[in-house]
C-alpha cells in the first residue's frame, strides 16, 4: 500500500455513527432503492430535485449524489443551481453520468459538470470512455466495456478534474489519478436488478461525507459488492436477491466490511 | 373514553369492504410503497398528480392524499386546484405536510392550503411544528423532535383549522383540538424504510373516506404501528421488513387490528 | 390452431438469448417494477422518458412501450416524438392506455396514437371499450368490465388500426382481429400489486422485439400469469407476492412456458 491508509471499517463506523444527510437527485425508475440503500446504510436520503427547491434544501445536506439517468426536465434544470451550492459550502459530491455518451442532453451537461470537481465520478466504463471522450456510452444502463478497457480514461478524468473516479464492472476500478484500486468484491446478480450502481453513487456519496474520496470510493464499492455476494448466497432470484441485498447493506458490520473486502492495489 | 366511539375494527371491516378510491399526490420516492400500501390494506390507489389531469381525475375518488414531499413542479401546480375539486365535492383529504419548514416552496403551499379545511393534517413533529410557526422543519424526513413536544402546536392548529392533527413519533398523538389520543403500536423499523409516513398518510386517507377524521387518522395509525410490530417479528433487517409490512397491512383482520391496538385517551 | 404456430417456449427463448432493449414510457408509480421485470424476463429496460432525451435514445432500442399511466407532463410531451422515430426505424411499439376514458389528457392522446401503428394495444376492459369510444373507462387502474365484454370493442380496435389487442382480465382476450386467444394462466393477486399490467405491456414489448405480435402478446400474458401462479403457491401475501413474481418471472424457463400455458383458440 502506499499514500494514505485504508480503513474500510472506519469508514462503515463513521456512517452508522455520523448518520450523514445525503441529497440525492437521481432517476425515478431506480430513487425508491437508492433511498432505502442510503438508509440501509446507516446514513439518511433527502431526494428533493426540483430547480426551485433542490438548492435550497442542499444547504442542509452532509453531500450531495448528482445521477444523470432519466432525470425529469426540471430535476436536469435543479441540478447545476445545486452543485453550486454544494461547491460553496464545500460539501462533496459524486457524479454518477448515467447514460451519458447515448443520451444528448446529460453528454452536455456533464461536460459543464466535470469542472465542477465532483469528489467521485462513478459509471460503468462505457459511460466513463464516453465522458473521457473516447467511446459511445454503450447502450442504456449497460456497460459494453469492461471496467478495464476504461483504465486510460479514468486516470485521464482524475488527473484531469482532480477527482476520484470509480468504474464499476465484474471487477471494479477506483483512481485518483495516481493510485490504483482494483475490487474483486460482488455479483452478477446486482447487475439483475434496477438501480444497484445508483445506489452505488448513493453510497460512495454517504462514505464522502466521513471520508477521503478515494476511501469512500472504495469502501463504498467493497460494501455493495460484500452485500451483493452476501445476498446472492441467501436468494439465486432477482426478486428475493434484491430484498437480501437491502438487508445485507444494514447488517454488514464495520469488521464484516473489512474483512470480507477483496481489493489490491496497483504497484 | 368521552365523544364518539371508537371502533377501529368497523373501520378496517368499512374499508376493506368499500374498497374507497384514495386518490394519491405523493412523493415520488415512496409512490409505490404507497400504492401497495393502499392495495394491501383493501382499498384502490389512484395517482395522478399533473395539473392537468389531478382535478379532473379527483372526481371519481371517495378521498385525497396531498402529500407535499419530493414532488415535481408539475404534481406542485396540480395540488391547488385538485383539493378545489374535493372541498367542492366534501370529499376528506389529508395533508402531509413534509418537509416543511426547510423546503421554501412547500412551506408556502402548505400555509396556503391549512385554510381549504384538510379533514386530517399528518406529520412528524418538526414539520407539525413549522406548520404551526414553531419550529425550524427538522432535517428531511427525520424529525429532530418528539410528538409530545408537538403536541401544544397540534392542538393550536386542529382549533385553528377545525381538523385532526397526527404526529408522528415513536408515541404517536392524535388529536382534534379536544381529545387527545396517544398510540403507542409502531416499531423503530418503520424509520428504516423509505415512505411508511407517506404510507400511512394514504391510510389515513383510505379510512376517511369510511370514517369520522378522529377515528380514521387513529385507526390508520394502529393499523400500520400493528403491521409493524408483525413485520418486526418476521425480519431484523429493513429489506425482508418492507416486504412483511405489506404483507401485514393485507393479513390484519379487523379483529385483529382492534385487538392489538394500544392506545390510550387523555382524560 | 389456425394461422401462424404459436411457439411460446422459442419467444421466451428468444428473448432470453437477444436480451432486447426496452423502451419503456411509463408511469413513475410502478416504474421500479416494470423495470425489475423486464430484466427478470431477461430484456434489459430504458426508462427515458423526456421530450428532450426519449426521442434520441429510442433509436438504440429494440422494442418502444408506450404506458400512459400518471405520467408527467414533460413524459407526456416526449410520447408523440418517439413514436414517430419508432414508426420510421419499424421499430414494434405496445400501447398500454391506462386510465384512458377518465382521465381527459389521456383520452385525447390516445385517440391520437392509435393510427399510428402500435403492434399490440394491451389494457384492461375498461380501458379497451373507452379506446373503442364504447364505455367510460372504468375507475383509475380498475376495469369495471370483463375481458369478455371488451370482445367485440377489441376486435374493432384490431381490425381498425391492424394491431394486436390483448385486453387483460381473469380470463384475458388477444386477437388480431380474426384469432381469438383466451387465456386462463393468472391469478388474484396479481390485482393486489401495483404495476403488474404496467409489467404486461413492458413484457409485451420484450417479445414483440423477437416475435409477432400476436404470438408476442399471448407469451407475454401467458409468462406472467403463469410467473403469478408460482408466486401465489409460494405467498399469500402482497408483498411477498410481489419479490416471488419478479423471481418467478426468471425462473421460468422456456420449457416450463410452453408447458404451463392455458389458452385456447376460438374456433
Amino acid at each position: 500500500m502506499t499514500g494514505i491508509p485504508i480503513d474500510l471499517a472506519r469508514v462503515v463506523s463513521d456512517v452508522r455513527v455520523g448518520a450523514p444527510l445525503v441529497h440525492c437527485i437521481t432517476a425515478a425508475v431506480s430513487m425508491n432503492l437508492v433511498a432505502d440503500a442510503v438508509l440501509a446504510a446507516g446514513a439518511r436520503p433527502m431526494m428533493t430535485e426540483t430547480a426551485a427547491e433542490a438548492p435550497a434544501m442542499d444547504a442542509i445536506a452532509d453531500a450531495l449524489l448528482v445521477n444523470l439517468g432519466s432525470l425529469s426536465a426540471d430535476g436536469a434544470a435543479g441540478i447545476e443551481p445545486t452543485v453550486a451550492v454544494a461547491r460553496l459550502d464545500a460539501r462533496p459530491w459524486v457524479l454518477d453520468p448515467a447514460a451519458v455518451g447515448v443520451a444528448p442532453t446529460r453528454t452536455a451537461l456533464a461536460a459543464r459538470l466535470l469542472p465542477d470537481h465532483p469528489a467521485v465520478v462513478r459509471g460503468n466504463a462505457s459511460e466513463v470512455l464516453a465522458l473521457a471522450g473516447r467511446g459511445s456510452g454503450g447502450r442504456g444502463a449497460d456497460a459494453t466495456d469492461t471496467a478495464e478497457n476504461a483504465l486510460d480514461a479514468a486516470l485521464a478524468l482524475a488527473r484531469e478534474y482532480g477527482c476520484v473516479v470509480a468504474v464499476s464492472g465484474a471487477v471494479d476500478l477506483v483512481t485518483d489519478g495516481t493510485r490504483i484500486l482494483r475490487v474483486h468484491n460482488g455479483h452478477p446478480l446486482l447487475t439483475r436488478v434496477t438501480g444497484t450502481g445508483c445506489s452505488l453513487g448513493a453510497l460512495v456519496a454517504a462514505c464522502a461525507a466521513v471520508a477521503d474520496p478515494l476511501v469512500a470510493a472504495l469502501t463504498a464499492t467493497v460494501w455493495l459488492g460484500l452485500a451483493g455476494e452476501r445476498a446472492a448466497a441467501r436468494s439465486t432470484w432477482p426478486g428475493s436477491f434484491r430484498v437480501a441485498l437491502i438487508d445485507e447493506l444494514a447488517a454488514l458490520t464495520p469488521a464484516d466490511v473489512a474483512a470480507g473486502a477483496r481489493f489490491e492495489e496497483a504497484p
